[in-house]
């Protein structure tokens, strides 16, 4: 109840595919919370017991054969007076484990009004102060669509409220830069080592004109958008490609991931 | 542990002072709360259960008699599937009590580099995603300095990391406009009840030039800055007749509060 995840937003989470208890791409989801912490100022928790925890949760969750999201959470531990930190924070660490389905039909968005903080090192994070994205999410279902995309205080388009966003114009492939205020995606690496992709800064008029666009996150791999704000695409071969290299079988067996 | 609250800073908080037991300003703490859970499409806290529950947190850490920090924390609660809130969100509600003392000496700032989220409705409440203000102040703590200046995107003056801010200029009062990122600070309001304060929106340079800077919020009432960035501002004789009008004795009997 006194933790600094709870009351002001202080931690990280990893949300990490669980697939017949295999955790995909553990090691780079562990080091990018590492590399979060140092951000932060917080230390990092332990590789080993951070595995042990998901692994459990996993177990008690019954989870063992399934596709599951396994949450591993940061939390920023107790002490400390108001916003300031105890001299030597002891964050709490802890996972949970939930069944995870694949969606069947390409993703509707909208844009959202919330804006991402790309002024802020915690844009870049998976932090516990995810209010921004909550509020944008919300605005899409409301709205009916499935996703929010995310534009920064200069208009900039960066990414959706729970994924990172690519788009393909004249056959090439565009995603936001970090420094627009974007989560390093491991997906997003991925697609980026499977194909060239350039990484820009673009008003949101470079998305009304692409020819495809597509989502990215550990849980969903590669999803195809059908529409945007009411404007439809047409499927595409290339994110169709793209998404093969991606594909997350509940049994294993698949592409690289 | 898997409270929404936790997971996602989605849910709000407001700290109280009270003076020997008395909440100081509570209805307008829990109107605020309430107009917050509005704006983020939360029910709000019952007032008289919030009420009892502050109470009972400052009996139980045997402050009855002193001058205690009284925080209120409505934490999204349980269920939904990532970002997706539960069909009818049950935030949970719980209120802790610690001593709180009046700084002695005027607060030393420094202009922090980490921005406000000004297009966030969460930029104008206090929400449990206060990560940014986390890390401002800590920038501002590592550099020697008591508060950080928030700056919006725009780079526009909006806060500090926990407190709203006022500068003094050629005998009139400033103040950054609500539209800045700026929480509507209750004692903010009284000021601006009192005296004859200009919303504006300014940049950074509308503090270097001031003749006096000050700060206010809940617990410290109103807070004289003494320096900003190294640069020393003298007594004013303006803040201190603006202070005395929202000095917080111990033992009640002061100023309109």
């Amino acid at each position: 109840m006194d933790d600094r995840g709870l009351l002001l937003g202080d931690g990280l989470f990893e949300t990490v595919l669980a697939r017949a208890g295999e955790l995909v791409d553990l090691d780079a989801h562990l080091a990018r919370m590492a590399a979060g912490c140092a951000v932060l100022g917080l230390p990092a928790p332990d590789p080993a017991q951070a595995q042990a925890l998901m692994r459990r949760a996993i177990s008690e969750a019954g989870l063992g054969t399934a596709r599951a999201a396994v949450g591993l959470t940061w939390a920023g531990g107790r002490g400390g007076r108001g916003l300031d930190r105890p001299q030597a924070p002891q964050p709490a660490l802890f996972a949970t484990a939930a069944a995870s389905a694949v969606p069947g039909t390409p993703a509707r968005l909208m844009i959202s009004t919330v804006a991402r903080n790309e002024g802020s090192p915690a844009s870049r994070l998976k932090t516990l102060a995810y209010l921004d994205n909550v509020l944008a999410r919300r605005e899409a279902t409301l709205a009916g669509a499935d996703e929010a995309v995310m534009l920064n205080g200069r208009g900039e388009i960066a990414c959706a409220a729970a994924a990172n966003l690519f788009w393909i114009t004249g056959g090439e492939v565009f995603t936001p830069a970090l420094a627009c205020g974007v989560l390093d995606g491991i997906v997003r690496r991925q697609v980026m080592a499977a194909t060239a992709v350039r990484e820009v800064a673009a008003g949101v008029e470079a998305l009304a004109g692409a020819q495809a666009v597509f989502l990215t996150n550990s849980l969903i791999g590669v999803r195809e958008v059908g529409s945007l704000d009411g404007r439809r695409f047409e499927a595409s071969a290339r994110v169709a490609e793209i998404a093969g290299l991606f594909s997350f079988p509940i049994h294993g067996g698949g592409g690289p991931a």
